[in-house]
């Protein structure tokens, strides 16, 4: 009997869901609104439903297992999480539990972030270069971060490992939320164009001021569009952002010689603007680097670039985590 | 038949050696002069004659391999040295090469801050507290870093992993020979301790004035002495390498969520000046840590302190090798 799992994306926004087979990808899509205001456990309990109807609609099909894909900071192997920004009031939660109660089938919980870094390594660039150890960054509202190791996912030793978001770039910068100074997350993130566009155009930067007058919550895309039309100061802040994106590779790096980083995210369609001060970064901040890029005398080189999957990296990761994972039971 | 094995500690200075029992400890130690005058060649037969005597003199038990533990940058598992700064005129050589000729053992070599972190891990804190996976940083005329993810070496792509010395901790700081600047072995080593001393005398500073005029070339331990004294000058700087310690360890901790992380090295000595700021930094900046430091209703707690081995965990390290990695041929 042919087999497939099933992968949840949990959202602060939207609950999405896939069936996938090895052959034929994803399949049988689904997506609800994330109900935050009526708590966890009703949300809990929202995903229990869309699996069992996922794997109901599936009858012809052995179900080898579901993975649901959460923001963090979750508590791992044990399924708990603890004040996480994007899911206000599920402090000390449990999904572990609900899931244990309601589902016949193994189940497994795990970061978003880890889950796309899965994906990629498994179905994305890891595969495309036959590489199964990489970092990967999505750049968006905020900074995942996961670390992939010879296939398998770097937990750490309650699962928040891959908070490269929270690495100080620069260590007496921007106060985040997190109580650092300076995290990459304060650099390279959507809210952090829209900053440095407000202050550049305060200081002058007619271009961006112009653009802020036709559209005062100018997003990313727009500051890109101006950027490439030539403006300095819409450059500058890409160049910048490229800056803080290679420090903290650089950094990542020099502590975990990784084969592969890739960046993904929203913010990773500006890598034209972005990567000539990324790369200038990894080459003067990691001997490591240098010393081992494409062209080098080492066997194995280290590959900085894009992510090739989508949007869908966290979705994909989740479907296919119980193939991965599964017969380690 | 009793089980032992060799290890050598491979230092720009010395060449050490020592024979292993898991019962007994280092046993047999030898140590000559590492004769980088007459290059890699010479010092690679040095470390051949010193592991066949060491052999010959346990003629009652069976070795099971030996291992080298020696200064990076040294590519694995290929065992090719890349212009390592301790070892002059070892560019391109592949010790490994010489080992496989001379030897009829299983030998591995490795880089000396991985083997030492081994033997913490196996034989230190991490046998002590039943953790094992740890980070750990000796601080002395360099860094050193190993990192351990359930008892085995994290090696990376190229053997290059762990080289947390060159994390910017200070992105805009002090020019290190690797390329980058502000690097956490231009504010955590002996030669730091004697550049801010000097920085600081020039500055005013009457205390640390009077000591270099006592002793030129005063060693971080002279320091150490006076602000122990009650200086204020000389504690701003053990409390600045605190600091800088402090925002690297949580970089590493909000990267790879370690359950331990071990600080060694002669530098090390001064723990009790290191880290109160040492532990602000963490506060601040690692969440993570915040989250799970021991007390905290995590499952696993996050833990910073001192190394339980001495400085001789390299040599220790080389030692155990055969035995942690020998089933696995």
């Amino acid at each position: 009997m042919k087999q497939f799992s099933i992968g949840v994306d949990l959202g602060g926004t939207n609950l999405r869901s896939a069936v996938y087979t090895p052959g034929g990808g994803l399949q049988d899509r689904r997506s609800i609104h994330t109900r935050l205001e009526d708590g966890p456990q009703a949300v809990a309990e929202d995903i229990c439903r869309m699996i069992v109807e996922a794997k109901l609609a599936q009858s012809d099909l052995a179900c080898i297992g579901v993975c649901v894909g959460a923001p963090g900071p979750l508590e791992l192997p044990i399924g708990r999480f603890h004040t996480p920004p994007n899911l206000p009031g599920w402090d000390g939660f449990n999904l572990s539990d609900v899931l244990q109660r309601n589902l016949d089938i193994p189940f497994y919980i795990d970061n978003d972030a880890n889950v796309a870094a899965l994906a990629e390594c498994h179905l994305g660039s890891g595969k495309q270069l036959g590489i199964d150890s990489l970092n990967m960054l999505t750049l968006g509202t905020g900074v995942g971060h996961g670390i992939i190791l010879d296939g398998r996912i770097l937990h750490g030793a309650n699962g928040l490992a891959g908070e490269a978001g929270h690495v100080a770039v620069w260590p007496d910068g921007e106060p985040c939320n997190c109580g650092n100074r300076g995290c990459l997350e304060m650099y390279a993130t959507a809210k952090t164009f829209y900053r440095e566009a407000t202050r550049r155009a305060a200081a002058g930067a007619p271009g961006i001021r112009a653009m802020l007058k036709r559209s005062p919550e100018a997003s990313p895309s727009e500051l890109y569009a101006l950027a490439s039309a030539g403006d300095a100061d819409a450059r500058a802040i890409f160049a910048d952002a490229g800056r803080a994106i290679g420090i903290c590779i650089a950094s990542l790096i020099n502590t975990m010689n990784p084969a592969l980083v890739v960046v993904a995210g929203g913010i990773s369609d500006a890598w034209p603007l972005l990567s000539p001060t990324l790369f200038e970064e990894l080459e003067s901040r990691s001997y490591i680097y240098r010393l081992t890029k494409p062209g080098s005398r080492f066997k194995q080189n280290t590959i900085v670039q894009r992510a090739e999957l989508g949007p869908d990296a966290g979705l994909i990761g989740a479907a296919l985590y119980p193939f991965v994972y599964g017969e380690h039971q």
